[in-house]
């Protein structure tokens, strides 16, 4: 059986404080989020609304929603766990999909992330280098439906930029109507 | 395209005050759920917790997670939507599944839910005479992972039964750890 932890809320706070540097915020699509110098990544349901926060996003790890026992078994395979002490870069790409997505059948979208846009075998060919973690925001409400953080060692960051170029080419992506790349490296 | 409304957050608050009384409250596995007079059900994020409430669920609705196009389209041909004038009679069955549930992947607990236990079928049985709205709260925290509301005539509330035994036969129930099954009449 796949170890599952529980659902984990996680609050971005960008501000002047966190243990994470914002190197580069890039909007690929739809409206920016405003610039600030640190991220703060904290876990668990006491990550109150920070006041002085820049912005703040929040949202939980779930259960898979489209990933296959046999998928899920070659990725948990390969794959590592955030906080190496290697990868000392991130990125977090805060993404919204449009409402055409969110009406779709469920195995409508699974046609279209895995079987047109191999979403999950795209992904394998990064691992181990890149880990990644998915929270689920769309029904907490707030302006987006997912973020996803990254981690990889500073060598690896091109092939990062290789995996989000190609999954911006896939018909998965005509969905996604509002997209932030955040890049950042560790606070020294 | 079947029409998909955004996610809504709904509270179902037990006390004093509410648009239904609530006629019977029967643990059906696990811990049971105090009993009240009344219940109040308040869409929107504005159903803040409330203090006096003897107990208060909050789930939201989302996407569809299981069902097929073809399933999805055959539902939405002949369901109905809450507040029939004639639907006085509703049912709210909180549930919690198990964490060997949660870590399956998709595609198990697809077959689970539906090749082995035709939980949609079985569904599509009671259209339109029972209206149904899922509401998830695994992710946002709380004690439950579903809570599901049913509205039906009150000449139809034995078929109801009918339906909650079929299912409660089901594969999918050996992974139900919790069940409530509180039965409601609108107030007076």
């Amino acid at each position: 059986m796949l170890r599952m932890p529980p659902p984990l809320l996680v609050s971005f706070t960008a501000g002047d404080a966190g243990a994470w540097t914002i190197d580069q915020l890039t909007p690929v699509r739809g409206e920016t989020l405003a610039l600030a110098a640190r991220l703060d990544v904290l876990e668990g349901s006491g990550s109150a609304p920070a006041p002085d926060a820049v912005w703040q996003l929040r949202g939980t790890t779930s259960n898979l929603r489209y990933t296959l026992r046999k998928e899920a078994s070659a990725l948990a395979a390969v794959q590592e766990g955030l906080g190496r002490a290697r990868a000392t870069c991130a990125a977090l790409i805060p993404i919204r999909k449009n409402d055409a997505w969110w009406a779709l059948a469920q195995d409508e979208r699974r046609a279209i992330l895995e079987e047109q846009s191999r979403h999950v075998a795209l992904g394998m060919d990064y691992l181990p280098a890149v880990a990644r973690r998915l929270h689920h925001c769309r029904d907490i409400g707030g302006p987006f439906d997912f973020l996803t953080w990254f981690e990889c060692a500073p060598q690896d960051a091109s092939r990062f930029d290789d995996l989000v170029g190609a999954l911006r080419e896939t018909a998965e992506w005509n969905y996604v109507v509002r997209e932030v790349d955040i890049r950042l490296s560790r606070a020294a």
